[in-house]
């Protein structure tokens, strides 16, 4: 298909493309032609390189507390091209290469000026599936709506998304391997150097070895912690983990002694930071009881599943341990995004070994399936090449 | 009772004298005649002057869980003079005014010399009702062990205490007045400065307008606080609040708006700091509710009644919010307490309107009636002089 073939003006600047379609919860993905609007006033359209798919994808994917939500495309971790921008728009030009954000940040509200949170009030976290605005979706199929995802939705050839959730990067960056700084390899990086703030000789335990977890490890390995205990039930992740800096991998099927026991004994008192990566509310109350009294830190990362709360026995905060959480590991992303970049660019940063499989975007069930079966850390979607586009640097 | 009458040699250095003896949960006290062991290595025999009822008392008192630890002494926030002094201690001589501390500091633990836990690892808090060291009691009645509190036991002419838990004060400050300093105030003080640290135009919300809850108050108020929330469903406690810096008095009863809600608009978002000052779990989960996103710290300093455990919203965690616990305000009892004394001393803190009543020993039972009620902040119990022993400074 040629750009010019896929601009086929319903209204004025509206494009069908193609886009990965859910049409329910869990139900596979159907590779659709879909009518994407014009950006509106300061919003971008994207031609998207490559998305790697996340787990919240999946676990959003399979939610049935969304089933109002349908049908929707899904994707949020994402790098692409501007293809065009809205009214108002100054900060980007046709040609740049981005980073989508599933969290965005308006540089002005209270929160984006308070040089301490990353939680945008005007573009933060957008769960019901329309965009930041006008509360409506820029996709149709037939004049019907088709929601988005986290106000991204890169499953999609062309998207578009506020001009406050994308971030410009370095255009000889990889598109294909820097996509997953739009979310997982980012957040985990960020939970260790910017939310928990690791300290040099310091114990840690990562509870979930996927790309979040590992690249907490990296980043844990980078401030010179002195031990960093990783546990999965895959032993299979063992020599990957170990290679991102995990020092001890423990598997729970391998020992009956209670998980926090363990973690006890092999650091003589409890870990300094414990992360929760896998998004089990359960495993957060097992981090908690893993960490030490008196200055023990328990991050959360994940997205639960089931049973949103956590639990936490009032003595264990009594004594002294602390529970926070982590969205988007604390960056704000279009201020700082791009450093880490520049780190990837420098070889200061792996990226490249959490990449496990590559797939083209008719494939993206089987990415699905990847990822729910859990023996995949990232697997990154090529887009099809579309002529008379250029894809440089992918 | 004259001090040479009431050493009557049992053993070596055992004392004969009054102490307030629960026999059973929720019993009233009864004022016996115990016999206290002289003071062993590292520990110091105490002459209690004053002591005041924490509602922690009450809660233990209170509680079925601790139905075997009887009779027991009760009593952890107290001023006194050292009797005498065991093997060993350097620190303390015959004659120094001291506090009583319910948690120890042994100063070599790798907590004490953290820099960064006031978790004593040997000298923490003791919850079987016995001392620290030999796991025996001090008191006894016609042979059969009394059981402790908190290692401290202040219902008592006379107690023991390990070394490290009690600390020199200056011999000019009023013993009826700084035993506040042992607990309840030093508590709500170092929650506000050293837990939360409270930085100055913040909005605070504080649940529980007792003694602590007053004391993060007044903490809040000399960091230039902006906006102090009261939380307390007696409305005669207002006009004191006010007094020790609330400026925003609200009672649950007077609104049928959920609390979070209405902190939420009166806030403008969420507060910065919420402490939950009651002992209520429940209340714990109101208080993350009602922070802000991004940087809300809700700290839990209470002890609670029943269901010890606290539920978090996951998502209340990802976007940002932190909750942690305070034991003793987060001070290191032995090397900062001494601090806030002098600070008394020089007027920086207030005291004495905390102190609401004030009863002789033999009263002591309604001294935990009163604080039943709710009506009463601090009760302080004077123990009645010895002839012969300088009670100077109360």
């Amino acid at each position: 298909m040629s750009l010019t073939d896929s601009v086929q003006n319903k209204q004025p600047g509206v494009i069908t493309c193609k886009a990965a379609v859910a049409w329910g919860p869990g139900k596979p993905m159907v590779i659709e032609e879909v009518e994407l609007s014009t950006p509106q006033s300061m919003e971008i359209r994207v031609k998207v390189v490559c998305t790697s798919l996340c787990r919240s994808d999946v676990t959003a994917w399979l939610s049935q507390a969304q089933a109002s939500i349908y049908p929707r495309i899904f994707g949020h971790e994402a790098s692409g091209i501007v293809e065009s921008v809205g009214e108002g728009v100054t900060e980007f030009v046709e040609g740049d290469h981005v980073l989508t954000l599933f969290t965005g940040e308006c540089m002005s509200c209270r929160h984006c000026t308070s040089g301490k949170s990353n939680i945008c009030q005007v573009l933060g976290l957008k769960r019901d599936g329309v965009m930041h605005g006008d509360q409506k979706t820029r996709f149709c199929i037939k004049g019907k709506p088709v929601y988005h995802y986290c106000a991204v939705s890169s499953f999609s050839e062309y998207t578009v998304v506020h001009s406050g959730c994308a971030v410009k990067v370095s255009p000889i960056a990889p598109l294909d391997k820097i996509c997953l700084l739009s979310c997982g390899a980012a957040a985990g990086l960020g939970a260790a150097w910017k939310v928990a703030n690791i300290s040099e000789g310091s114990k840690v335990v990562i509870f979930g070895l996927g790309t979040v977890g590992l690249s907490v490890a990296q980043g844990a390995k980078m401030r010179g912690a002195s031990q960093i205990i990783g546990v999965d039930m895959m032993q299979e992740k063992c020599e990957k983990a170990k290679a991102f800096g995990v020092t001890d991998f423990l598997n729970p099927n391998d020992t009956d002694e209670p998980i926090p026991q363990v973690i006890n004994r092999l650091t003589g008192g409890g870990a300094d930071y414990a992360f929760e990566c896998i998004g089990d509310t359960g495993m957060v109350t097992t981090a908690l009881q893993s960490c030490c009294d008196g200055w023990g830190l328990t991050v959360t990362l994940g997205v639960p599943k089931q049973k949103p709360e956590v639990t936490a026995h009032f003595g264990l905060l009594l004594n002294g341990r602390t529970l926070t959480g982590s969205l988007f590991g604390g960056w704000k992303p279009k201020s700082e995004i791009p450093s880490l970049v520049e780190m990837y660019l420098k070889k200061e940063i792996e990226l490249d070994d959490l990449i496990t499989h590559n797939l083209p975007f008719e494939d993206i069930n089987t990415a699905f399936d990847l990822m729910k079966n859990g023996t995949c850390l990232r697997c990154v979607i090529h887009m099809p090449e579309i002529e008379g586009f250029p894809m440089a640097g992918n």
